[in-house]
């Protein structure tokens, strides 16, 4: 597998109310609902320092994109010209990892209440990180 | 393999100077040097839209890293207290993705170059986002 790729592993999955990507928002802040992020029994450590008011980058996999798109119309618009995925967030790419920013409203044992997320029902998560600061408040 | 993971695939590698882990700056804007991403061949049309001066995000397989640690001290500092990896950006987490912000400062063919990376070379990179502005300017 070296040389082909690396396999990820789900931390978790997201519970939402939003269940049809066609439905649901491009972004976070632009009207997406609150999201439980469950998390597996096995990484539950590694939360051990998340906190309500927290800013977090949560990194999923888009398990519905298609793979093989290396070039799409932004946010659907056909009007808009063809653009490589790669100047785009368009979920459809190669590797289709969601990169999302939230605030943690509640944590409740391996269930970490997020404000806003538009990754769909199911999504599974690969990997949390902070927002991090200005270089001396590392 | 759904049920167990999915498979990452390297679209690119890094080319630095930096050779050493144990060496390398912690984050891009800490002293990181120059470095070129060399894309592969498969996935150039992906990248007609990037242009010098673009901010984007690189997202990296860190590939030395270990992926059964769960907590860390921060920035390998001792006299801080053990740290739940999702609450840190230390390299060594259970899907040890990288994310790492930088300018574009030359693009030749399916070379990029970038004006800071803390990644050593031969880092797979496996998406490329840009950064994105506010939501009127989508």
């Amino acid at each position: 597998m070296e040389h082909d790729g690396f396999v990820v592993r789900p931390v978790g999955r997201v519970e939402s109310p939003l269940t049809d990507r066609a439905g649901a928002p491009r972004q976070g802040d632009e009207g997406a609902p609150p999201a439980w992020i469950v998390f597996e029994e096995r990484v539950v450590p590694a939360l051990a320092d998340l906190h309500e008011g927290d800013q977090i980058l949560l990194l999923t996999w888009l398990h519905q994109a298609d793979r093989d798109v290396l070039a799409v119309h932004p946010r659907g618009d056909v009007t808009r010209p063809e653009t490589g995925v790669f100047a785009t967030r368009a979920p459809d790419r190669p590797n289709p990892i969601g990169l999302h920013r939230a605030e943690i409203v509640e944590v409740d044992g391996r269930r970490v209440l997020v404000d806003g997320l538009e990754a769909v029902h199911g999504t599974p998560i690969l990997d949390v990180k902070p927002v991090i600061g200005a270089v001396d408040e590392r």
